[in-house]
């Protein structure tokens, strides 16, 4: 498949949603004529549609993305169903939200393939994937909607103009927002293992699922909210090859479960820590429940458990 | 979206369906070479596919419609999914079953975008959605496929002509009929909403489950059936807007077990009542669960729960 | 809808496939300049997308296949599920696995709807759907690509040119391989019931669902697998017409704990045999739970119950 063409992948799945675009209740403008700002959720109030599509975005169109019923000891209400062969390149690549977008008064989490283009990251020295692309497609996890200059900026720093560029916008506290964060489970799973010093070319497919959470009226809750329903709510089968005792070794580390600072509601863990996100053990980020199954030998092993009291207790919580 | 065009839609819908009317297992003819009659469970024998596409002409395309693994607890075999960011114009416009046609011997439950054509129920004053249309698409339940002048009368309360008309039909006791109520999770939510004065305009979008309970021989067990699969089995989620107090207030009221006539299967309360429909409490109607998701404060509550009980007595009995 | 044209179908399908080659990970060549080979999972690494589409190509593209999450009691991870309207031409005519390809030293379990246009199995003469066709299209679960040779002896027994065929391989300790065979579950309860003798044309629907496997390394293994989802952790819902009195007879009998060999993982019943597989009951191969609908009655009877314990048992061992 490689190269992928990340970014002519998802233009062409946001040129499809573009003529879609009130079904999904988005809204899609022409930032001063030059870049496309597509809206799910800042000012407009994209949808469940609307969020399953921002996911896919996110992913470079390279898996599934569906709403199922959750597992009855978590509640009621829809899950978030995510399945990829192409794990690195969808989750790692594009759909990790690696670049910290900071202009003036701006600020924006970016991910989406544009990430691949931009390059800028260290993590594309390990997992190579930087592509050219004469179009560049972001998402950005944003309160507000990027002004022109910002525009400018992103474009040149993958060295293009804003005119090859569509970004996808919404805020945490938002029906798409909150989605694309949650179809994040498989993505949280790989960047844990990378954190492990795993080699990640070593996962062939991804399955994931995790709970909707409620959508937050305020973005710092939403960020709670989405963080908890993959740390406690989160379960992900990752289909891998290669030998059996790293698996073995970092498998228990994998989970959240396995970091210090699980526990508590993500909002609890942020204000312990007097909102210094870095504060934060980096290793809490991962999916309460992982199951490798190794390929290579048809051994396969579930490390940590579902936590359906720290969810109810967050979900609760406003 | 609005004008939504619903009619337009269906009818497109209509349209590829038709194409694949032998894979769907349903019949298609033209009656008296004028109106499009689609038989999904009349003298067809409409099968899961033809119910799922059922269920998406009542929803006028505006919906999600799949079959998916129900809860454990709620026995063996498929539930039916449905989820929608158009639920005023999809389920209340379109979907419920408010239009009652009744012309010599013939008597039909009228849904689907015709009603929006019609617009005699009063409902309409309080939603709006009217339309004009060129085209007609409505889905009876009914026993019998409609004669020409059923379908003459059914146009002309459109003011419109029969060959405008596309009547999709399912008797209650078919495939396709049990699986075109069963989808009516969010419908039933919202309808009960409206009668206890919440304005609809409030809901953004809903998500839905119920299990599909067998298939009945006869009509009336089948209305007994599917509408237990939704009373004691239903779960929906609404994503709402606008303050908590109505929410927490009529909240408690919405699931079928705030009525006086919830705990014993549909037939039951039916028999007790001689088979008088209108004394039956018309708040009884409303799923199990029901999960309000207020999108402007974060607050969310669940009100009622699943009756695994009622439901196995209900499916069992014949 | 008949003649059913299941070549044709899965020839269109397979067309289609081919086009997203790259993206399912399956490669396709033209052996010799002559029979298009499409390898699933044997020097390929078909994924999980590979694993659906290999699944739809046995199922003659007349069922639905998809990715769904287990039920909680089975463990973390995905599940196959499979609906169709067509059982008997496309479980039965087709999917079913009952054309044994050997040819010198090559072996193969062949399926697909090749087998309808073979028409050499005994089983042709009792469901009938027997078809001539331009194309032939067959599923073989090998450990090896066949050559030249195979492929030419195989389309000389339809009766063709080695030109006409498409071969569809998989190896069962491939990702594809092992899904194509975990979508079996309605096919297995239609042959155990064909086995008791009941007239499968009364079966108008079916639905399944089954756990996912680990994916074996060792063909051997991922057939006790396999055989494990469904025999232990299968579900299957039809929908029959005709009697009550046939369903209440034989249904105690479908389940595969009706079986005298039931009760362990299949690798063990494999080994107590001295891995000669005709010693083992044929009547051991069915679902686990088996619900029997009566679209003619409205009666439904579920038999058998899950085995989680010895599902267990069996993915846990290597």
């Amino acid at each position: 498949m490689e190269p992928y063409k990340l970014n002519h992948r998802a233009r062409d799945l946001c040129d499809s949603l573009e003529s879609q675009a009130s079904e999904l209740r988005i809204k899609v403008t022409i930032n001063s004529d030059v870049t496309r700002i597509m809206d799910f959720g800042v000012a407009a109030q994209g949808g469940l549609r609307a969020g399953l599509a921002l996911a896919r975005i996110c992913l470079a169109d390279l898996a599934e993305v569906a709403l199922v019923p959750r597992r009855p000891e978590l509640g009621s209400g829809p899950a978030l169903q995510v399945h990829t062969d192409h794990p690195l390149a969808a989750c790692m690549a594009s759909q990790y939200a690696g670049w910290q977008i900071s202009h003036g008064k701006y600020f924006a989490m970016c991910s989406g393939p544009i990430r691949a283009a931009y390059g800028g990251e260290k993590l594309f020295d390990d997992i190579g994937l930087r592509e050219a692309s004469s179009h560049l497609v972001g998402v950005l996890e944003a309160g507000k909607l990027p002004p022109e200059e910002v525009c400018a900026k992103i474009a040149n720093d993958c060295g293009r103009e804003a005119y090859h560029l569509t970004l996808a916008v919404a805020r945490t506290a938002s029906v798409a927002g909150t989605m694309q964060v949650v179809a994040r489970t498989v993505e949280t799973a790989l960047h844990k293992l990378h954190e492990l010093g795993f080699d990640l070319k070593r996962v062939a497919s991804g399955y994931g699922v995790a709970p909707l959470p409620p959508v937050a009226s305020d973005d710092l809750v939403g960020i709670g909210w989405t963080n908890d329903a993959v740390l406690y709510g989160g379960e992900v089968t990752l289909y891998v090859r290669g030998d059996d005792d790293t698996l073995a070794e970092l498998g228990p580390q994998v989970p959240s479960s396995a970091s210090a600072d699980y526990g508590e509601p993500f909002a609890s863990i942020f204000a312990r820590y007097e909102r210094d996100f870095y504060k934060i053990d980096p290793l809490l980020f991962s999916p309460a429940m992982v199951t490798l199954v190794n390929l290579d030998t048809g051994r396969s092993h579930t490390f940590g458990e579902l936590n359906p009291n720290v969810l109810a207790k967050s979900f609760g919580a406003v």
